[in-house]
């Protein structure tokens, strides 16, 4: 078995009828949420940490599905025995958020209203319809109070939104390389993806699924996009420079190693996801504003909060950089809220949040460390 | 009248019959060239100045070519009676370069060789082909020293490349926002931009005249990206912060400013531009190292020049970083050539290059007061 791992995991799924109200006005009748749980719930129930997804994250957080895999889940660098998110210690829920396309109710799901699949007319989810079904989530399994909630980027804006919207429900909230709004640059960039998702004609006015057809290039093109802002211009550099792709192609044709990385990770994503749910992540992502029902003000925001905050964030992230990070920081400070802050240097631009990054562990694992269980 | 302005122009055109032998092995048995001029030159024609155009640039950088146009050139801001590019004292000759869509030969030209438009199949040019164009031009023109060749981003590599290729054939290079070689992350962009033209089914491998299509999509996607990287993420904030559109739209179909703003940029741009163009001006930018046949040594490539530098750069540029201007300046000081050097704060990103900034045209009156006519 590998080290520090989980192990094998398999995930759970949940059903709810209750139907749940987005703030877009729409509903969803019944649902499901997929997740997967590592480490043990303690009697008291106190020991549960709860695991918020990025823009193309799922519920697969840490652990293998099969002997086989060569990749664990995409945050196994925190989450396991002895790892800063110790799961000797807690009990840690992941999900797949609504809208998703990884097994929760999603643009692929069938609508029981009609019989067909979503597609396009799956409700807008925002934030805190993402939260409000987490809540469901905790309830269905005997959690009133989580011990901490924890994302980073579009996770942490759900972490954050937990603190206002359930601030008794959970004692710490750990925000990293997040931002309580979008800025401009931020959503354009997220408009590219979702314009080359939509004029790509497999798109189908979203009814690909129906067509046949499947907006292969469009999905590609949209997760480059989302790449390069991921990395930083440092990490790029590092990593390929102005190095030609090998091969025995004229000088005229041959490419940069850049441009075929990023091809490469364009067509890989395209094959696993679902393009609806993209353009319903970045929609949710550019509309998410914290403190909008409180005039922009992030310190009346934060004042309605009442847990512990761990703040994070990575010295060559771009997409959401240490400052927009320090706006949270001095918005908890001037809401009297108990925070603590730390900037990683790190080279990896915004992905570093993603990587096993010595002091970026360490940090985490020593504000753990005081977390009870 | 308008003010300080050159007032109405015409562009001219030459016809060259020489062959043009490209760097990629290719070569254009006759092209044309299309350009503008303002000033008069003078009787030892030692007063000219060649402005080079960037990516999406042209030959029409001054004035107006009807009355009732309502934006005058690209650069008219730098170009005219009393500006600093001064047309009172100077002669100024702006070209439309080789591969472009303006004028010159380019995709859209006929193929002399096969009597069709070229399209896909237009030689690949380098920097240096086009400063090989311009020298010719120059040749044409009488001018057998530019009293200063200047460009701002692709236009200042080209200033560049004549210091090194013609080293007595310019007296001054100014360089503005610009690199001696692209980074993988602005190589990264001009792949994506690349790849939503050629994705979208209309680009037909680049026979879109032949089969009446347009690659309308994908260029105005690739604009988007472009447009995004000249801007700051400071100038996008303050320009459209997280303003909606306004419009009777549901809240759920509303749109960000940014968002409609940077469609309407990406659509108007895809009227206006040829596809192909925008592939192989791309291409030429990521191609582009000043260092190159000096085994990547700036320093030695600098100490072919015998020209005076002004460099120049933008606070906010993301795009050329002021850094990459510095890189440019130490080059040209361990080589032991005249340099000058400005970062001249702005909030604009790599557009300010364009833009009426009152230090940034300060700092060139000032130089170009002290350049010889």
């Amino acid at each position: 078995m590998r080290e520090n791992s989980v192990g094998i995991v398999s995930p759970r799924s949940e059903h709810f009828d209750e139907p749940l109200n987005f703030a877009c006005g729409q509903s969803l009748s019944t649902y499901e949420l997929i997740f997967e749980t590592y480490g043990e719930l303690n009697a008291t129930a106190s020991n549960a940490i709860l695991i918020c997804h990025a823009l193309s994250g799922h519920h697969h957080a840490a652990g293998y599905h099969r002997e086989e895999d060569r990749k664990p889940g995409w945050w196994d660098a925190c989450i396991g025995p002895g790892k800063p998110i110790d799961t000797q210690r807690f009990f840690v829920v992941s999900l797949n958020n609504l809208g998703g396309c990884h097994g929760s109710t999603g643009p692929t799901s069938e609508n029981p209203q009609t019989g067909e699949t979503f597609g396009p007319d799956f409700p807008q989810p925002q934030v805190d319809d993402w939260v409000d079904a987490q809540a469901r989530l905790a309830d269905r399994l005997g959690i009133d109070c989580w011990a901490a909630v924890v994302g980073g980027s579009l996770g942490g804006m759900q972490a954050m939104a937990w603190s206002l919207r359930y601030p008794d429900r959970l004692r710490h909230c750990i925000v990293i390389a997040a931002a309580t709004k979008l800025s401009a640059q931020n959503i354009a960039f997220n408009e590219i993806a979702r314009r080359a998702i939509m004029s790509d004609p497999g798109f189908a006015e979203g009814y690909y699924l129906r067509e046949g057809t499947q907006p292969t290039q469009g999905l590609a093109l949209a997760r480059m996009v989302g790449h390069i802002t991921y990395l930083s211009d440092d990490a790029m550099a590092s990593r390929f420079g102005r190095e030609l792709q090998p091969g025995d192609a004229g000088a005229e044709a041959q490419e940069f190693q850049i441009e075929s990385y990023l091809r490469y990770q364009g067509q890989q994503f395209s094959s696993a996801f679902d393009a609806n749910s993209y353009v319903l992540m970045t929609r949710a992502l550019d509309q998410f504003d914290l403190t909008a029902p409180y005039e922009g003000d992030a310190v009346a925001a934060f004042t309605q909060a009442s847990c512990n905050f761990l703040v994070l964030s990575f010295s060559t992230d771009w997409r959401f950089s240490p400052a927009r990070s320090r706006e949270i920081v001095d918005a908890l400070l001037a809401a009297e809220r108990p925070v603590s802050y730390a900037e990683i240097e790190a080279d990896e631009g915004h992905d570093a949040f993603l990587l096993p990054i010595p002091r970026y562990l360490a940090v985490l694992d020593a504000y753990l460390k005081r977390v009870q269980g």
